[in-house]
């Protein structure tokens, strides 16, 4: 189960009514966020967001709506005295940019670990402390060097209780072989699928903001149960002026969800241009039928 | 004529529905802001402020609520296309921080100039632009370098049109002769006190945060029309605990109010552990009767 909260879904600017795109999400505790601009922790203090269980931070790239709320979510993650470690991943030149950026935040009770990750290709590592949690970047056309993350959980399959009680494999062992180990007692061996009901679909969501649409992006997002992606506007207006900023809008995140084959998209990262991103539910819907145009605060579990 | 703007009130952290403490002013389409925490660029929206008319940030100090700000409030003057230079005034150590909060802010279109101030002592400049508003700057006692700031309009006597018709001076002079410069026409040395109403009292407004109670305090805020004083909570209770954090609440405040014999104090800096500072209104006023408890907004024109 993955719970997954797109807390702000504003580009460039937070307005009065949007924060900047920043999206949590949460396996067994462990909470992972996506980009923290400016507001990022009273966005999260809105969407009932527990911020103390965040561990791992990706940013996507290092322009200042994406990265800004860092020295603040820091100063509040020690006002509720976080000792566990911050696990942060991101483009090459974030150390020295988180580094900088620390210098007004003194005293972390927790330590703060960077993993600078591959600019040109994709990268898999697992979530730390979640070794069933994968994660993978991959490269961006964006202004900046950026990066795009799929987040994939592999469920165990279901243990079945019946099965390990007909075979008299004693309590002790049942955890052992549901987390794939086999088991030798009574001079035989067990193995994790006699005491299972086969496999289950891993779970996978896919996060790009700050890009032109590209074929990175349709291999990332290939098969996502969700697929939430940047939409700076409705309609193709002004669209090469969007590029050259390296930027998609609504047409290019649904054409991209439909060549991935995803289950569901969700745009978020709207220009504070657009005060109205709803008008164009229905037009997008004709590209992309299961398209999300969310508030800030918009959930989902997976 | 001074417009003032507490835009926010908070200390600490940011709450769902509080801005850290902030305060803008504005003398003549000038700008002047006071501290600059996460989310203050969106608190002066909410608040109606062209951030656009900001030439000037004083800093208090560089705890993270009183300038993580910074780098998403240059990024909005970017994109609303300011050029005119902003000025910022701060205490030492400020221009590597700047530096470093600014490694997230690509092509400015306008310049910084950094000004460190005397840590140790009161300092007297100008405002940039407006050589009739004066700031001064002094040490407050926190656990960092801070400095409260005193902001003074020196005021131009009232011009008086009929006087300077009935001396015959042509009306090319009325501008020269207010600003206070003396003109020679006609063999006849004029000067300003001819053709004015006599003095007017300057207005004067100071702002501390973050500070033990302190003579310093005292003697800049004497007899301020408005003092905008912290008060991070209500009441006496662990008040040991305030003042080894280098902090005021409202009795400090008030107390610091009636020695320097303020006309009007406004609460601010509130911990996030008080979500109801209102309910003090009574009893401070037994100690300072024109005491505000402002909320995020609270204007007033000096």
């Amino acid at each position: 189960m993955i719970d997954i909260c797109l807390a702000g879904t504003g580009g460039m600017m937070p307005l009065k009514n949007r924060w900047l795109t920043t999206c949590y999400s949460e396996v067994q505790g462990n909470g992972i966020l996506i980009d923290c601009g400016e507001g990022t922790q009273i966005a999260l203090a809105q969407a009932d967001i527990n911020t103390n269980r965040i561990n791992t931070l990706l940013i996507t790239h290092f322009h200042a709506d994406h990265i800004s709320g860092f020295p603040g979510l820091m100063l509040s993650l020690k006002n509720f005295q976080k000792t566990s470690p911050l696990y942060v991943f991101c483009p090459p030149g974030g150390k020295e940019i988180i580094k900088n950026l620390s210098c007004i935040c003194d005293d972390l009770p927790f330590k703060i670990f960077i993993d600078e990750l591959p600019p040109d290709r994709f990268f898999s590592f697992e979530s730390p402390g979640q070794k069933d949690f994968v994660i993978i970047s991959a490269p961006m056309r964006h202004t900046k060097k950026c990066l795009a993350y799929r987040l994939t959980l592999n469920r165990k399959p279901v243990f079945n209780p019946e099965k390990a009680k007909e075979l008299n494999i004693p309590l002790q062992y049942w955890k052992v072989l549901h987390r794939g180990e086999d088991v030798e007692f009574d001079g035989k061996i067990f193995t994790t699928d006699m005491v299972t009901d086969g496999e289950r679909n891993p779970l996978t969501y896919t996060y790009a903001t700050d890009t032109r649409p590209n074929d990175n992006l349709i291999e990332l997002a290939e098969k996502s149960d969700l697929f939430i992606c940047e939409g700076m506007y409705g309609d193709d207006e002004n669209v090469e002026d969007l590029r050259k900023k390296g930027h998609s809008n609504f047409i290019d995140a649904a054409m991209a969800a439909k060549k991935a084959d995803v289950k569901e998209l969700w745009l978020t990262h709207f220009s504070p241009a657009m005060p109205n991103p709803y008008v164009y539910k229905d037009s997008i819907r004709k590209i992309f039928q299961n398209t999300k145009i969310p508030k800030d605060g918009f959930k989902k579990t997976l």
